[in-house]
């Protein structure tokens, strides 16, 4: 180990594995995880205390190689379900016919952007494809900075946006070892727990308004406002009014752009509309996707108004090579079809506000419950030692998700103090799966008692 | 159209279509390049003046959708033929078991990097799996920056690394209106053609030097050389001895890492190697990977030195959602399979030598071609106006692949003045596919003259 290593704490993440940690594991695991760290290296986390070993998934559930089922309530990629047959079937059939890029001419991607911008408003015009949300942050700022000629960038303060060069540095929930921007200006989560105000898209423009003030006097001049509409990362904030359209009105009298980055609240994930921030007063300047964009195939995209890119595109030019290929596009349309043929937004809304109300029991019962919050299903059970002084309870947090583990029943945690639970199941999540994981999560709260 | 865009030139690329020349194009096609611009902006590029709409391909055809069959010997990416059976079926059968991240355990991922970390030298002891080689490249970059604590990177005067911003940033062949990083320098490409040199090596080991010399005082310092060793967008340049021992030599002294961009040489193109730099007598600190690693399924990687990621493991972390997934990691494996199983590096060696034979000949009978040269499958045939002069012949070359387009074979042009003719076809080409793709060139030579 370096002086270097042991001068700084090592990469955080909530709910990951310490592998300084092993005692009790099963030797199968261990063999695992250290042949894992031989091969590929110190960079990637592991979930867990205990880490689980998959083998095989269908609709909400996960096996381990001893078959027994997991309950998913995290993975929200496979939102229309682990191995949905629709999307197993449209690949197959795009693979066997032609897997091929966007330099030549083919209907499905023409096909599939008609469908999937009919979903917006009619200010979004055009859509570009990528193949991760990072990509597609990454891409939409570019954009933003070349059509603005200005660099800065305002995000929350434990916002994350991706993973590349650019997006990490607007990704403060990276951890304190990497490397922000110096263009980068962060606000504070409208976090409806703890900020106090009767107006608070009023209260987040001002926050928003000091940091352009800021970037401006330091010559970077604004470029975009980019926020997840659920704020995940910052502990999940869903807000029953509008409170994006003031922050808009700010950043466009500074010449910036608003970036809806949908990649976790997009898809009908918040149960009322199929993008996150369409529960706002605002028609975005550009919309970033990605995770449950092919149900787990590698594509996501940003969709934008046309004049952001006119000059961008005339100028320069843009290729993904596997961006929009015929079977990511195949994919893409299959997972969406599925989204609304199997009506997934409303039900994400039905039995979201089951598990809602099932929650809102539990902290009848459980006084750690500081919190229950959340749109469709994307919700945060914030944990506190206190209900008064509302101090965030991590440990209780960590030990929760780790008994659910035991439980068999899949979460993790988020926010900048890792205190709330993350619930996010593929969309299919049924009435009779909220009971399964409202008794376990009733279970879990006394073991951790 | 504004002032911006009249202003200045519209973003060059190589060998694609003219939205202001539609004279002549089958209404479907101008029906589809319409619809195209609607849908997805102005940012997209296509290919040949008479773009092509493909429905299905296999092997080493692509079809039109009245059913004529083209010979592919351009795309790189189904590298192991389209459609290949082996890697549909692999991908297939991992759809219908389990697609999910690396945060869980599963042996998919360790088998395949025990399997690929093989391909290499013992010094390169870890992998890890993005989507696209940008990413490969973007994450290279930013461990070797944290490695080094140096933000310089060095690249050659054409150089293609990727489309994210820090990528784009040192990829010069993007165009003159693609912003370049200040943190960038560029050597001119070991051009075998043009440069007169008795040792190319020491050559570039001179350029490169003066241009970290020029880093070091602006304060910069060298964090990375990165080349691909066939150096393909500068125009395809193969050398028969170690041209990168000499270069690593003064790249190391000045604190620099090595990093070999196998997104394009990789994966047995170059025919007598797995890897590209194997050509050489180098072993890099880093290598990238990409384009044919999943035969078209999106997935890319890194691999390195152990000591490169030790620090950057240890301090923050990396995950991609869908890099290295289930799915990814079942098409990258069967990929490898195919290419080792099929002897395809063995081929294109073989194939390649064929070819390249043939181009000399037809050399012999067009004055145009000034140059044939490449490795493998990777080939370029160089046209000039005078062979004494040397003079670029980028009509010519324009021309030509596009009455090649007309003659049902796919090829593209490389290099600054885009005068070289770009052969790069999957590497299941035949020796019969030769035949037909010389007497192709030889017809299209004729009916450009």
């Amino acid at each position: 180990m370096t002086a270097h290593q042991t001068s700084r704490a090592r990469g955080k993440m909530v709910n990951g594995f310490d592998p300084s940690k092993t005692d009790g594991l099963a030797p199968g695991t261990l063999q695992r995880i250290d042949r894992r760290a031989d091969l590929l290296g110190p960079a990637y986390r592991l979930f867990y205390a205990d880490p689980v070993t998959f083998t095989r998934a269908s609709g909400v559930k996960m096996y381990d190689a001893d078959g027994n089922d997991y309950l998913d309530a995290y993975n929200n990629v496979v939102s229309v379900g682990h191995c949905h047959p629709r999307v197993v079937a449209a690949v197959h059939e795009q693979m066997q016919t032609l897997c091929t890029h966007t330099r030549y001419l083919h209907d499905g991607i023409l096909d599939f952007a008609e469908n999937l911008l009919a979903t917006y408003e009619p200010e979004i015009g055009h859509l570009m494809l990528t193949c991760t949300g990072s990509e597609a942050n990454d891409l939409a700022l570019r954009m933003a900075k070349y059509h603005t000629g200005n660099r800065g960038i305002i995000v929350t303060s434990e916002a994350y946006h991706g993973n590349s060069e650019l997006t990490s540095g607007f990704s403060p929930s990276m951890g304190e070892n990497s490397p922000l921007g110096a263009f980068v200006r962060r606000v504070p989560a409208p976090d409806t727990y703890r900020v106090d105000t009767a107006d608070m898209g009023e209260w987040l423009a001002g926050e928003v308004a000091r940091q352009i003030h800021d970037l401006k006097r330091r010559g970077e001049g604004l470029a975009a406002f980019i926020c997840d509409s659920l704020f995940s990362s910052d502990g999940i904030f869903a807000h029953s009014e509008d409170i994006l359209a003031p922050v808009a009105k700010v950043v466009r009298e500074a010449g910036g752009l608003m970036i809806a980055d949908e990649v976790q609240s997009g898809f009908g994930r918040s149960g009322s509309h199929m993008w996150g921030y369409q529960r706002h007063d605002l028609v975005p300047d550009i919309v970033t996707m990605g995770k449950p964009m092919g149900n787990g195939y590698p594509v996501a995209g940003v969709a934008m108004r046309p004049e952001v890119v006119a000059d961008f595109g005339h100028d320069m030019r843009y290729f993904n090579t596997f961006g929009g290929n015929t079977v990511a596009v195949a994919a893409a349309a299959a997972t969406l079809a599925v989204i609304q043929d199997e009506g997934l937004a409303a039900n994400a809304e039905t039995v979201g506000g089951i598990l809602m109300d099932g929650l809102k029991d539990l902290a009848g019962r459980h006084d750690r419950i500081g919190d229950v919050r959340g749109a469709g299903l994307y919700i945060g059970v914030e944990l506190v030692g206190d209900r008064e002084t509302k101090t965030p309870d991590s440990r209780s947090a960590l030990a929760i998700v780790n008994a659910m583990r035991k439980r068999r029943v899949l979460i993790s945690a988020t926010g900048f103090n890792a205190n709330v639970l993350k619930i996010r199941p593929p969309l299919v999540f049924t009435t009779a799966d909220a009971d399964r994981f409202l008794t376990e999560l009733d279970g879990a709260l006394n073991d951790t008692a």
